[in-house]
This record gives structure tokens, C-alpha cells and sequence, in this order.
């Protein structure tokens, strides 16, 4: 194995062309190898595998400074910088990350998981290195989708402006995690197809040759020499950066050879190489989109499996239920089409969908316009992904109170993707905003209900569920939604918990076979339901509150402020997730250590005084 | 006056050519004359009035939808669409309001204040009209300041895919607030000074016409047309949107000959206009900086005024003397810099100061990649944009507790701006999130103090101040502040205020004389002076909070979380604004009916128990 001489970056410098040829297939086959027992970002990184050999034989890693757009295509990067060791433990409670992480290792430049982020971290870098007198290398990398990204794009300009030398590899494969949509997406399309693609080996050789000369000799004429490769409407030429490519991403020699040329260059440079996703692994090329982020498989025996029926896929069969009672109805999503449970939606109502690419902040406006002109727009989102359109739902959307329903997917501590995924901020950061409402169904009929309901008052409302499985509700099933209103679902004689979505089982566990302790389904968060808790509070029970979100500012405070508004003080607790970051890991293990668990419900209880042998005075 | 006949747009279809333009010098008039008394937005006001005319001539506003991107513009639009009696008020307590507004009129297709909403607003208009059915015009007019934003580019972007009829007024004034800068502002400063444009009456006449056959018979043919327009680097093109242009924004019958038959054409296209901003005024037209949104002023004798000394003032006095001190501080603004007082800076130290135009989520990563770099980066924000930033401060800064200090200018109530820019969320969004601090100086002084503090604490760390005057403070002074811990400025025999920033001054105002009541600069709102408010509740005080933010998840909710941690009961209110937006109109005025004055502190204190004639048992 020559993956095994393999300990830091330094040691590819002394690698033949062809030994670094047989440790790209060693990469591959041990990403294989491990997504198939861990599950993980599986295509993209077998995607990027001769890329970032080729970049760490070219660039001098930690000095230089690569950053991974998004991180989770870096896995042949986790390989080579020292933690071949620990690969198998990713995304595994107390391993690595599945994405790049300052404080996992010096290689990895920046900490991501959220797309588009790169190209304005490096411009910060590159700025940075020449404010400091230093001389380092900066480099980019960013897929096609990330790219369509307008914090992407917004950065380009200013890079365009600034001039400072850094290289931005657009890797082109031609589709992010759903497919890539829009203007861009066709331009990057036009490129897979044209014939200088098709046969890049004749194409690199000859016009790398052919403009070598001038290319790399002089910085001035060089930037001539890059315009005559250019296709005539290649937009990055417009934006003020200079432009090289299209390169074939999986031909080693070509990409070594290019990048040692660019790394010479002052300026930014955008180097546009072309890569499948999926590269070496038959299934994965021929359905990336399953194989983007699989659960564990036999890696012999590749088969996709059903991953159960989710909160997502509950949503994606009520909405396509719904859109035949609405026609006014119309759901957007940025590029998250598979994970928010739309493939049946979008393949039933194709003219009422629209895939925004990765821009959350124009997918909450664009919806703000469909409010505004009388259709009733849903986006669905991910918690941690609706923090980018924040703005949007305050200025365009909840000032003049139009109808967006907000479906928020993946709300809570996610798992196994870590602190830059978890939707635990949403409940604090929606509250405090005027006419906006939010809801957490406790199962997937109460979701229908509310979807329903919501269809009907207007306005902007956010419905909070969790990444995890739920249980199937019969088609044509609405359950009537008193809204507004909590619900008791367990009587209790001296306490109550108040909890909503993934805390509820919590919470049933906490109270089980102990009538001094009640449960409430407290799933509006707001408007609080006042009555109910007024009631609580002025008959003397005690109240422990509990959420899967941050503590600061979420639920258990909107209960404090309401109590206090009301003038009433109750002994409660209030238990939500504490001010720090949680990483990747086992969601049990994390709610038990954050002490929102069934056990700590019980002690927060027991504080109050309420245990098996009390009796209500 | 023609303006006197003009009561609705339709007015307009009757008007003479001659007419239209004694309209526009009437409606020019207008402009100078209230803006003179109301102070407001007068230089991209006069910039847009033929554009604004023309589109009311072609367009059949409000069946047809206009959409003005910022909305600032728009005064020209205001008079024609009813509100020429009105608009004496504008910007006024009670009067209309200084941006576009949903709620105003009907003729007002969005309500906005932040740039670069209205490409997406209008995409989802356009899909809404397709999708129900119906046939109007959607057109937005959109800065060229304004396109430089992420969010009009990832637009774009989709427009370009989603081929849907809608007209893009691109409004190229070579400047936004500060100086447009990037690549797309050297663009745009290229069609500026090329020949076309310096010859737009022969050049207009002529291309038009040589065009028109083409470009107007077929829509297919016209794409081809256009191409011929195209200076061969047109990023329009690579989008997938048409493009026309440049027109000379003020030839009236240019614009209106060239809309009339835009508006005949399918799928979408940007028209490129070419303005000068304070068209026809003067002093607007030499120095439109100054007179973009100048104080009031006298129309026959326009000069400036010195506009006091402001808190942005004092924050860029106090950056520019730090930075001579710490060779690592480096200065970054989202397009801000004269609001942000940074001029001076910029001035100083240009090679430590980045302008990445209106693009506030760049802004905050770019922050970011220099602070993990060794730099110790300053983002000089409003509240109101930072909301745009507000995924990126989580994910690129706090997770990896970055050192990037922001200096939050135009927190709490603004005033004549109206809800849109409000900065009263701040506290909420961002005390969620870990590692971030936040912190409220009461004067320049302790502006200064925690500024040098905070560069040397490092992390993530905002400063909060109003949009307000300030006392002066020499040069050179750095008070020592004790991080973390509030500061008892009166002392109280039965109850302690806590304030900061803005309501300090009336916490100390209802407390004057009393004995009884003490006040607190509560100064630290993240992290809490714990052990201070421990303190108070274990002595019994009696407690009321006030602060200049929405009352749901701001400071006095942190202080009701922190009690009920403590396990602490306390006779507290708490004084916020409620969970209403406030528009534009007088700040004491709003302060009082909010509840957050000094009247309101004293009502408060009442209710618990606290007057005059109480002494402490």
C-alpha cells in the first residue's frame, strides 16, 4: 500500500507519477470502505480524490491553505494529512467529522458544512497574508452548486476587485446535491458537453502547450493568453478573475501539471476542472444523488436501502396531498429536494415547484413575491439552513405579514453531520420576530393538520420538525388543529413537563406510571398558549420545560417572559440544550450529556420536589 | 402645473411628450422642495424621476408591478401614484413613509429598505401571475450598487433559468451609497466612459433603430439582436437573460420608446440605464454622497451641515487611533462607510480597509478567513444588515470562536426609516448563539474602552450603539473596563433599573431623585454580571430591565433565564418593545408608546411597589 508511506502531505513530494496513480485507487477504495460500515458523503468525495492528491502534491499543506467548499468531498484530504488512522471512526460519536474542521487538524483550513462560504474565507486569508507580509498559498475549492450560491458569486466580485492571488477550483460535476439548476447550471452543462471535453487528453495536452509560453511567463500577457481559451460568453472573464479550463479533474498528470503552472500566478485564478461524482464506483456514478450521503452498505454488494419513513417524507406526502385541495399552492426548496422529501411533489406538480439552487435567502424572496401575488407559498428548509434567508423572512416576508409557510426540516441536534447542521437556533432567532408563528408537530398527523391549517390563516408560520423517523399516517387523514392551543396528553397531580417534537418521548418517558406528573404536547411555541399556562402556573403545579434548541432564547424562556408578563411565578425548570456547539455524534448520548434526556426531566423534577412518594398538598 | 392633473398613473397616458417633460422638471421641483424641509433621499430620487415617468407612461401600474429595489428612489413614483398631497409628510411622524411599502398604497409592489430583494421578489411575482394564470407586467428597477449583492446575482441566476416575462431595469448611477466597487462596478464604470454612452442620442437613435426589426418582431430573432449589442464581455448574456443597453436614463423619449417595446417581449431581460445621480440639482450632482440623504436644507442656498458628532463618529475615531496602535486591526464595511463613520479610516489606512459593496454575508466570511488568518478584523455594521449576515456569524465565526469584533451601528429604534431598518433583533439572534459576546457601551468613552479590550480578548464580540449623538472624548483616552461586569451608576435603597445604550439615559431620568430607585449600566448582555444581578435578588431589590430591542428573547429575557438558573424569584419587569414592527415617525414618541421611557420605567416601579413615599423595609 503506498497509502500506508503516506503520513502528511510532504510525503506525495516523493512519489512517482505512477505511485501517486495507485494511491488515488487506494483512496478510493478505503472511502468506499468506510462509507460502506459508516455511512457518508460517499460521491463527491470519490469525486475529488485526483484533485486533492494533485493539490497536496502541489501545494505545501498547513502552510499553503486549502479550503474545502462545504467540506464533505474532503476525504481523500482526512487520508493524506495524518488521520488515515482514525478515517474509520467519521461522523462516529467520539471520531472525526465528516467535514473540514479547524480544530480537528491544522490542515483543515476552515470549519464548513454550510455551501458557498469559501471563496469569501479565502479572499479573507489572501487579504490577511498580504496585510501580515506573509507569502502563502490560498486555494479555493467549490463545486458547480456551491458556486451558484450568491454569497459565491457576491464574493467573486469583490475578488474580481481585489486582485489578491488566489486559486479557485471550480469543480465542475455537473450537480450538487439535487440537481443544479438555473443560468449557471446550464453554462456549466454547455461545458460538459462540448467537445474540448470530450476529449480532454488531445485537448489539456495541446493547449496547455500551446499557451504555456505565454501563460506562464509574464503575468500580463498571460492574462491575453487565458482569454483566448476562453469560451465567448464564460462569465468569469466579466467578473475580473482570470479564467483556466476546462481541465479533466480525474487525469492526475494533466491536473499536477496545470496546478504547478497556476500556483506561480499573481491574481486570482479560477481553474474550471471537470469531475464525475461518484468517480470509480459504478453504482455511485450512476445515481449520485442516492450515493451523495448513503447510510452504511455492502460495499461488494452495493444496494440502496429504504431509510425509513422520516418527518421529511411525512411532509412530502401531505404537501403533494395538499397541492391537488390548493391549487394555489407552491413549494420552493434550495437544492434540497431529495432531503426534504419533494421527489413525488416535484415529479406530481412540476409546474407549482421550483429548486432555487443554493441561495436560501432568493428562495425566501422569491417565495415573499408568490405571497404577495396570491399564491401560498411553502419552503421547505432545514433549520440550520433557513439561519441564510433570516433577513429575508424579517424584510420581505413577516413586515407586511405574507403567506409563507416555513416547512423546517432537520430541527434539533442532527447527528452525525455536527455543530455546523444543528437547527438548534431557530425558535430564538423566529420569536422575537413580529407576526411570525411556530409550531412543532408531534407526529405526522398532527404535521397534516397543521399543514393544513396553516394553508388557511395566512401569514408567516415556521412548522419545526426533526431528522428522525416517524410513523406513517393514512392518506386523506386532516386532523382538525385548535391553534394556537397545547395539548394534555397526560394528566398529572402535582407537576407537568412541557415539551414539543423530539422531547415529547422524553418527557412520556419521564412521567410513565406517575400520576403526580403531567404532559403537555406544548406544540405552539408561538403564540405560547397562555391560558393553559396561566392555568398551570395559578393552581400551584410545578413546570419543568424542555426543548431540543438552544436554552438561550428558546421555548423555556418565551415561558419565562409570558409567566412574568402575567405577573405569576411558578417553580420551573427550564432544560434546553446549553451555549456551546455540539459535534457530531450519537443524539442520545448528546441529549442525555446536554440533560435534556428522560432522565434529566426526572431530575430536574426531583429539584422541584417532586418524586414517587410525594402527594400533591 | 401638469403635476395638478396628475392623480394616478393613468393620467399620464394623456400627457404630450412636451408634457411628460415639464412633468418631470415639476416633479424634480418637488422633490428639492420637501426633501429641503424633511431631509431624505434626494440624490437617487432626482437620479430615477425620467425613469420612474417612462415606466408610469408604459405600464398600467398597479395592475402592472412595479418593483423598486431599496425603495429610496421612489419619490418620483410617490408623487404620481396619489400622494402628492401627502408627500409633504414624508419621512414625518404620521406622514408616508421614505421607501416603497406594501401597506402604503397599492401602487407600492413591495415593502423594502434592504437592497437587492427585488430581482427574486419579482421572479416569484412573475411565477405567481404564471401559475394562477394571469397576464401583467412584473418589472424591477434595481441600483447598479444593489446588483452587486449576492442575492440579486444568485436571482439572476434563476431568472435566467426559469425564462419567465419580466423586465429588469438595471439603474447604473456608478455609485451606491458608498463608491460601488468590485469587479461588476469597474464593469459598470466601463459602459460609463465608452463612446456609446458619451454619444447616447446618436447612439440610441441609431442602435435602436437598426435593431428594432429584429429585436421586435420575433422574440426568438431578438435574442440574436441583442447579441449584437453585447460588448463581448457581457456577464448578462452568460446568465441566460437578455440584455439591452446602455439608454441614457434621462431621454425621456429614449426610455419610453425603448420600454414600450420591451414590454412586448417574452422571458426576461435587463434593460441597462445609465443615470446620474442629483440629476438636475447642483450640489446633489457634484457631491451625491453628501446629498444622498442629506438633513433638511435651504433649496435656493443648498449647504451642508455638520451632522454632530455621532456614535459612528466616535466608533471611527476610536478605530482609526487603535488601529496606529495594533498593526493586525484591519476595517471592513458592507458598502457603509460614510454611515459607519469610516471615511477618516478609510482615509488613513486604505491598506487595512475593505469595502465589499452591499454583500454583508461576504462581509462577515471574509472577517472570518482573516481573523483565522492572524488578523484582527472589524466589521463595521448596521443591526438592520447584520440580520443578512446572520448564518455566517454562526457558522464561519462562532463555531471556531473567530476573533471578529462588529460594531453594530443603528441598533434599537431608528426613526425615520422606518421598519425596515430597525435594528431590534440583534440581541435576540445573536445571544443564542455560543461564543458569541455582546456587550453596550453607554458613551464614547466606554465605546472606546471596550473596543481596545475587545481586540485584545479576541472571539466574537458585538458592540451595540444607536443611531444618535455623543459627547466628543479626547484622543488618546482608553478607560480600563472591567469585561463583563455592570456598573452601578446611582444607588438604590429598593430597586435597581437595568439599562444600557439608548435607555440608560432614561432609566437615570425616572430614578432622579429618588433614592429609592437605583440604575445600572447593564452594559455586559453577554455574558450577564451574574454574580451583580445574584446580588440584587438575594437582597430582595426590586428589578426592572429596559433596553431598546424587541421585549421576546431580548436582554431582560436573559435576565429571567439567569434567575430562574439561579433559582432565584425576583420582583421584575420587564420593559422591551412588543411584538409589533414600528415604522418610521418621532423615537421619543415610539420609545413612550412602546413602554420603554422614563414614564414607563416610573409605571413599572409603581407596579412593583415602588414610589416616593416607600421606604425599604
Amino acid at each position: 500500500m503506498i497509502l500506508d508511506k503516506v503520513n502528511s502531505p510532504q510525503d506525495l513530494k516523493f512519489l512517482s507519477p505512477e505511485e501517486l496513480l495507485e494511491l488515488s485507487a487506494e483512496l478510493r477504495s478505503e472511502i468506499v470502505r468506510v462509507t460502506a460500515q459508516n455511512g457518508g458523503h460517499l460521491a463527491s468525495s470519490l469525486g475529488a480524490v485526483e484533485l486533492i492528491v494533485a493539490l497536496h502534491k502541489v501545494y505545501d499543506s498547513p502552510r499553503d491553505r486549502i479550503l474545502f467548499d462545504v467540506g464533505h468531498q474532503a476525504y481523500a484530504h482526512k487520508l493524506l494529512t495524518g488521520r488515515k488512522d482514525v478515517f474509520h471512526t467519521i461522523r462516529q460519536e467520539g471520531g472525526i467529522s465528516g467535514f473540514t474542521k479547524v480544530s480537528e487538524n491544522q490542515h483543515d483550513a476552515i470549519t464548513v458544512g454550510h455551501a458557498s462560504t469559501s471563496l469569501a474565507n479565502a479572499l479573507g486569508m489572501a487579504i490577511a497574508r498580504d496585510t501580515l507580509g506573509e507569502d502563502y498559498g490560498v486555494v479555493a475549492v467549490i463545486g458547480d452548486g456551491a458556486f451558484t450560491g450568491g454569497m459565491a458569486l457576491a464574493a467573486l466580485n469583490v475578488i474580481g476587485g481585489q486582485k489578491r492571488k488566489m486559486l479557485m477550483v471550480l469543480n465542475d460535476n455537473e450537480m450538487s446535491i439535487s440537481e443544479n439548476v438555473g443560468a449557471l447550471g446550464r453554462y456549466f452543462k454547455e461545458y460538459q458537453t462540448n467537445k474540448w471535453v470530450q476529449d480532454t487528453q488531445k485537448w489539456g495536452k495541446n493547449v496547455l502547450e500551446g499557451i504555456s509560453p505565454r501563460l506562464f511567463n509574464l503575468v500580463d500577457r498571460a492574462k491575453e493568453a487565458a482569454k483566448l481559451m476562453l469560451h465567448q460568453e464564460n462569465p468569469f472573464y466579466a467578473w475580473g478573475v482570470r479564467y483556466v479550463g476546462p481541465v479533466d479533474g480525474h487525469n492526475l498528470p494533466e491536473l499536477i501539471h496545470t496546478l504547478e503552472r497556476l500556483k506561480e500566478l499573481d491574481g486570482p485564478t479560477v481553474l474550471h476542472i471537470v469531475t464525475k461524482k461518484g468517480k470509480g464506483y459504478g453504482v455511485a456514478e450512476e445515481d449520485p444523488i442516492y450515493w451523495h450521503g448513503p447510510p452504511g452498505f455492502n460495499p461488494e454488494k452495493p444496494e440502496k436501502v429504504s431509510k425509513g419513513y422520516s418527518w421529511s417524507a411525512a411532509f412530502g406526502d401531505a404537501i403533494t396531498e395538499l397541492a391537488a385541495q390548493e391549487p394555489r399552492l407552491f413549494v420552493i426548496t434550495p437544492a434540497m429536494r431529495e432531503g426534504s422529501g419533494l421527489v413525488k411533489y416535484s415529479q406530481t406538480y412540476p409546474e407549482r415547484y421550483l429548486d432555487t439552487g443554493i441561495c436560501e435567502d432568493v428562495a425566501a424572496t422569491t417565495a415573499a413575491g408568490m405571497g404577495l401575488r396570491g399564491l401560498k407559498p411553502v419552503l421547505a428548509i432545514y433549520s440550520t439552513f433557513m439561519q441564510r434567508a433570516y433577513d429575508q423572512i424579517i424584510h420581505d416576508i413577516a413586515i407586511e405579514n405574507v403567506p409563507v409557510i416555513f416547512a423546517v426540516d432537520r430541527a434539533g441536534i442532527v447527528g452525525s453531520d455536527g455543530a455546523t447542521h444543528n437547527g438548534v437556533f431557530d425558535i430564538a432567532y423566529l420569536r422575537t420576530v413580529p407576526n411570525v408563528q411556530i409550531a412543532a408537530p408531534k407526529d405526522a398527523l398532527e404535521l397534516r393538520g397543521m399543514l393544513k391549517k396553516a394553508l388557511e390563516l395566512g401569514g408567516p408560520i415556521a412548522l419545526r420538525y426533526a431528522r428522525d423517523s416517524v410513523e406513517k399516517v393514512p392518506e386523506g387523514t386532516w386532523p382538525e388543529i385548535d391553534w394556537a392551543k397545547w395539548e394534555v396528553l397526560k394528566e398529572g397531580s402535582i407537576a407537568y413537563i412541557l415539551a414539543f417534537g423530539k422531547t415529547l418521548k422524553y418527557a412520556l418517558e419521564a412521567a410513565r406510571d406517575n400520576p403526580q406528573v403531567g404532559v403537555i404536547n406544548a406544540r405552539f411555541i408561538k403564540p405560547l398558549d397562555k391560558e393553559m399556562l396561566e392555568k398551570l402556573a395559578l393552581e400551584g403545579y410545578k413546570i419543568v420545560t424542555v426543548e431540543d434548541h438552544q436554552e438561550m432564547g428558546g421555548f423555556g424562556s418565551a415561558v419565562l417572559e409570558a409567566l412574568n408578563q402575567m405577573n405569576l411565578k411558578a417553580d420551573l425548570r427550564v432544560l434546553g440544550l446549553p451555549d456551546v456547539f455540539y459535534d457530531h455524534g450519537a443524539i442520545p448520548r448528546m441529549h442525555a450529556e446536554a440533560g435534556i434526556d428522560a432522565a434529566a426531566i426526572q431530575r430536574a423534577l426531583a429539584e422541584l420536589g417532586v418524586g414517587f412518594s410525594l402527594v400533591r398538598d
